[in-house]
């Protein structure tokens, strides 16, 4: 089959094997994947993964039990054991035992095929498109924020990082808040969060002023956490949503010094992106993602998609697989 | 009066002016001060601070209303405003206009007299020691670690760091959790934890397997801090007690992928501190410090002690300021 691998480098080709599905899985025809900034730190090495790229996908089960044959879904990536103290105490997450798609020791969806367990599949609804469906593994992520941080209306909550996770992030606590700022360095970018009524800065003329009750680190930048220090309030909250590479100039004194509790966050809840993108109204709880799009390329221009997402001012780049 | 002053180098002299007390002040004839990581840090600029270093005192009041004249008092080391929104919503200790004694913009306890205001004075019980009495300050700002994190009789709960706070946090933590771990690097300072019961290891014979709960990073290090990151469960927490610079090859992904919470813990509640320290024995609530003090100078010998307590296998350094 078609396929985009990672193995020390990228590349297309079509002669990868198809998966078979092992027990408890299916197997998804892939019709759309999006590119994730994991796919872009993958290329740089991350976790030392090999294989199929791609995590964020909806496809059509082709193979499986009658319960999902011929269903359109998207998948959780987290594929997990079900036996360990994780997993026991609800937190499957973080499976001691995980595989994760496209990222830990699992083919990922940048092909025509792939296997995914049953049990991390969700059915989509009509109202949802393909292209809707490729952002609820990153809407997912966004909500998972509310899950770790208690937002009230008044709080001052500032996102950080005006890319694809910090426009999501924006979007879903728009919805709690009543005092969101979105600090980012592109103009069109920030055009987009203008769009849904999001407030927004440029960081140029952003004076933190740890004043914030809650800040999101989506910019994956020691810089980034940096600004972040500066921007919450003493006790306050620093939710980091991307990891960062601390340069040697990293100064760490304010997190003791003011007291902050920096949360890390990762994969969150598949329902409530799925129920947000098909409300697609911000007024009824919706999160509309159309602007967020920036090029669509064929799989089989899988590596110049790949360098597409690279590019400074670019939000989603998504792949189309298969009609 | 005779002082140990810091400015841009540490100088000894008899000739610095003696206090005067402000509205609402006292002054306090010093008796013994105690030296703190954060003095060292002083020394190489932290804080940008100059006038009497010392923040760890305890000493009789000289000058003052008759509440207070001749007690033997502690004090509390931030020194707040009580109008900004941290004072008017109980976070004092995050004034925004706060000075600090010995660390930030207010000359401190390593000479014979130092002003304090009112508010930040706590009267001692004759069963405290003036050496123990050093003790409160630090040992207020081990108790804040289960102010900030709820910890439970079952908890793993792990302390990273065989110094003078890594010692006083695992004599708390002991009193909450029954699977508790101070791990360092000195067979001296582990044998003191030894002695009161607690369990420790070497850092070459730890294994870290993400299975704790509760981590406290005392180590003051960037590999501290990386190994704290590989010893917390997923979900667990990190209570950073003592600020690091981060080398570049620190990696921080762990605290997304394990959606690890780190929490800065600075000072804390300096009425717990005295209840344990005259209560003394664990088995009642209390803390022995005894094996803690590795030497005592006269202030006059202040920079020898500064030297002293620089050395890796020093734990608390005393300073005799006046009988």
């Amino acid at each position: 089959m078609l396929a985009l691998v990672y193995d020390k480098q990228a590349t297309i080709g079509d002669d990868y094997p198809a998966p078979a599905a092992s027990e408890g899985e299916v197997i998804v025809g892939v019709r759309m994947a999006g590119i994730c900034r994991t796919d872009l730190e993958i290329l740089k090495g991350y976790m030392g993964f090999g294989g199929v790229m791609g995590h964020e996908f909806v496809g059509v089960v082709v193979e499986g039990p009658p319960r999902w044959m011929d269903k359109r879904v998207v998948a959780e990536i987290n594929c997990v054991c079900g036996q360990c103290d994780m997993c026991l105490s609800g937190l499957s997450n973080h499976c001691r035992n995980r595989t994760v798609l496209g990222i830990d020791g699992r083919d990922g969806a940048f092909a025509e095929f792939i296997a995914v367990p049953q049990a991390n599949l969700h059915e989509l609804p009509d109202q949802i498109t393909d292209v809707e469906a490729v952002f609820v593994e990153p809407l997912a992520a966004a909500f998972q924020i509310i899950r770790q941080v208690e937002i009230a209306r008044p709080d001052r909550v500032v996102v950080l990082g005006d890319g694809r996770l910090g426009q999501l992030a924006a979007r879903v606590l728009k919805m709690h808040t009543d005092n969101l700022l979105l600090v980012g360095k592109h103009a069109t970018k920030l055009e987009a969060a203008e769009k849904q009524g999001i407030q927004t800065a440029r960081v140029g003329d952003f004076a933190a002023d740890k004043q914030a009750d809650v800040v999101v680190d989506a910019t994956g930048t020691a810089s980034g956490f940096q600004l972040a220090m500066q921007t919450v309030r003493p006790r306050g909250q620093i939710v980091l949503k991307s990891t960062f590479a601390a340069g040697s100039e990293t100064n760490f004194a304010p997190l003791v010094i003011d007291e902050i509790t920096v949360i890390g966050s990762r994969c969150g809840p598949f329902s409530e992106a799925i129920r947000a993108l098909a409300a697609k109204d911000p007024a009824v709880g919706g999160v509309d993602i159309t602007a967020l799009v920036s090029a669509r390329y064929p799989l089989r221009d899988g590596l110049a998609a790949l360098a597409a997402a690279g590019q400074s001012d670019t939000l989603k780049v998504v792949l189309d697989v298969s009609p």
